[in-house]
Formats: C-alpha cells, sequence, structure tokens
C-alpha cells in the first residue's frame, strides 16, 4: 500500500496572494513546521533530488511531502516508497501554486504534525515563481542539460528562490556547461542566493545541500 | 548588424481566443505563410534545433523565426546568426502567447513576406498548450534529459502537438530513457502524432523532420 492521498485544489478567492501568503508563513511558524517551496522546470530531476534529501534528514524530522502536479500522481507513488508521508495535490490544469492553493493542501495534510514538509511545486520555471505560496524558504533545481543561460532567460524565478541546485552534474562530460557563468549570472540577480552543485543520481554533494537546509529547519522550528 | 528587432506585445483584448485563432489561420492561408508552433521545456534545445531546421531548408523557403521571451533576446541573437530574419516578442512576465498576442508578432514582422514562419513560444509545458496560436501546425520538443514519463505529466502538451521530436538522443548513455515506452504514452493521447528522434547537436535525424515540415509546408501553401 502506497502511503499518499489524492486531492483537488481549487483557484484561491483571495484576492491578495501576499497577504494570505504571509497567514500561511505566521502558522507555518506556529506550528514550528518548515515549508521548502520546491520549483523547477519538468525533468529536473526534483523528485530524485527529494528522494535523497529525506534519506539524508528522515532520522531527524518529520517530514511530508506535497506533491502539485496538473494530473497525475506518478510524483506521489515514488515519494511514497521512500516512507516519507506524501499527498497529491490536483491543481486541475492551473500551472502554479498560490497561498490558498498551499494552504488547502497543508489543512487536507495535516501539516502541524511535521517538523518539514515539502511543496513539490509544478514544473515550470515561470508562473511557479510569480506567486508566494507562503512557504518558509523557496529553492528551485536547475539541471545541467537545461543550459547555464536559463538565469537569462527565467530572471524571477532565480530571483525568488533562496536557493538554487545545479543538478544532474554527473552528466556534465555530454554537455557545455559553464559553473562558472552561471553562478555569475544567478548572483547578479540575487546576490544572497546559496549555490550548490548536485547530483541526485550519484549523492555528489547532498551534504552541503542537506547541511544548508538543516541549518534553516532549526532556525525555523526553534 | 544583428538583424532581429525586439517588440514589446501586450495581453489580447479579444474575449474568444479560438475565434482569433481561426482568423489567425485564415490570414496566414491566404498569404501562403505556414506557421509553426514550437512549444518545450526550457532548456530542451529548441533554437538548436530551429537553427538545423533553417540550414536545412533555408534554401527552399524565405523563412521567419519569431522568439517569444518573457524578457531577454538571447534566442533571437542567436537566430539572427543564422541569417534567417529574426523577430524577439517580449511577453512582458506572460507565460504563454495566445492568438492575439501572435497576431501583434505577425503583423510587426510583415509574416505575409515569408513561406515559413516559426513561433518559438515562451518555454513552459503547461500554459502553452492551452491557447491556441492560430499557427498551420504545432510541434513540441522533449529532450531525453527530461525523462519518458512527461507525456503522464504534461498531458495536454502532448495532446495539442501534430508532432513530438525527442532531442537530445545523443546523451542517452548518461540517461535512463525508454523510447518504446515514451512512444507509447504519446500515442495513447494523440494517435496521430508524428514523432522524431533527434539530436540537434549532431544532426541525427532532422532530415526525417525537415521531410516532414517540407511536406506539411507545400501543403498548406499550395
Amino acid at each position: 500500500m502506497n502511503d499518499y492521498k489524492v486531492i483537488e485544489i481549487k483557484r484561491s478567492v483571495f484576492e491578495s496572494n501576499d497577504r494570505e501568503a504571509d497567514k500561511v508563513r505566521q502558522q507555518l511558524k506556529a506550528d514550528r513546521t518548515f515549508l521548502l517551496n520546491l520549483m523547477s522546470s519538468p525533468g529536473s530531476g526534483k523528485t530524485t533530488t527529494l528522494k535523497q534529501t529525506i534519506a539524508a534528514l528522515k532520522d531527524e524530522y518529520k517530514i511530508g511531502v506535497m506533491e502539485a502536479d496538473i494530473d497525475s500522481d506518478v510524483d506521489a507513488k515514488t515519494i511514497a516508497e521512500t516512507g516519507a508521508k506524501s499527498i497529491q495535490l490536483h491543481t486541475g490544469g492551473m500551472c502554479h501554486l498560490d497561498a490558498g492553493m498551499t494552504k488547502q493542501g497543508l489543512d487536507s495534510f495535516g501539516s502541524n504534525e511535521f517538523d518539514f514538509v515539502v511543496l513539490e511545486n509544478v514544473g515550470n520555471l515561470v508562473c511557479p515563481a510569480e506567486f508566494d505560496t507562503g512557504a518558509s524558504k523557496n529553492a528551485m533545481i536547475l539541471s545541467v542539460p537545461e543550459g547555464d543561460d536559463k538565469p537569462l532567460k527565467y530572471p524571477l524565478m532565480f530571483t525568488v528562490s533562496d536557493c538554487v541546485l545545479i543538478n544532474k552534474i554527473d552528466t556534465k562530460s555530454v554537455f557545455d556547461f559553464d559553473d562558472e557563468a552561471v553562478v555569475e549570472r544567478i548572483k547578479k540577480l540575487n546576490p544572497n542566493c546559496e549555490i550548490f552543485f548536485i547530483s541526485a543520481k550519484t549523492g555528489e554533494g547532498i551534504d552541503a545541500w542537506t547541511n544548508w537546509l538543516r541549518k534553516e529547519i532549526n532556525a525555523w522550528n526553534s
């Protein structure tokens, strides 16, 4: 039995997403639940990165994962296999989650039972960047095959992310990808952004990323 | 001097996008201009594929390229280097093009001078699938690193595409990608879809794709 369920979330009725996002954050803080909003393009390795992250942190925290997807439950099934509790949010075609939709997911999930909840946002570098979900921190994944020019083309996503994971570094032999150029482009948009180079497939770099995450979770939940 | 300009397009004022899309298509047919709407995720290789496509067809057709991007002119610069005429459409943050926005681009570009115009849509597997641009045909690119499960997760995009290009087949050695599974998943959504396996980097498979395209252009413009 896979331990997940599917809920259909509806477009938020709230006029001000930012106000609603602040309320979500206040509740998370009161509940001592750290919410990470994880964004990326389709196929950048969000789910595989999550599996590594859960493996590294599951003995320290009670972890839940909310998988937002337009119309499938592929990811929730995969995550459920790790033993973490998982829920699938169906956005009904919507290309992003806003704070009201995130709240529906958190409430349905019973998020106050968890120390650490990950919201795996819809695979999209455009729309999710425009909506504050109310998360404690935003992280995004850029994978090597996508190219080092993405900060130039999707600047808002890189601007709103507290942390950027450069994934699939194990595939560098077959792609032209300039590490220095990508760091420079990200830092120009967002000087305080944390950047980690990882391979979710081989596990390389996962320690540095989960060390950062552990520090952020502990600071939020203290 | 790079031969391209940048225009800012505005959100369409038309109530019915489908009606506007049909008008765009009628005008293109009258002008004997074939418009290809090319969609994909960020980093799937749209621009590199276009360069190969232009190289294969430039002696037969007068080709123009409209590059839709949120806020950069990286791609228009690249395309201008091929010698094809190119225009950059800035969507002002919008995550897709609708038919009215496409018409603004076509009119500004003087599209009736061309036999074949490519609209490189915003890199996004969600929103562009929801809006008929008025194009003669829709094509999309799925690259090997994105994974063979994408038809399960972004079904509408695969449903509205007349043709799917599976790109970056030169990188298969470093990714698990099941050709048969992806074809089966696409055909289940869209039985008449044409599927070509290509490497825009090495040129493999480009002939089959441009043969299909040549047939479609000639049928449209006859």
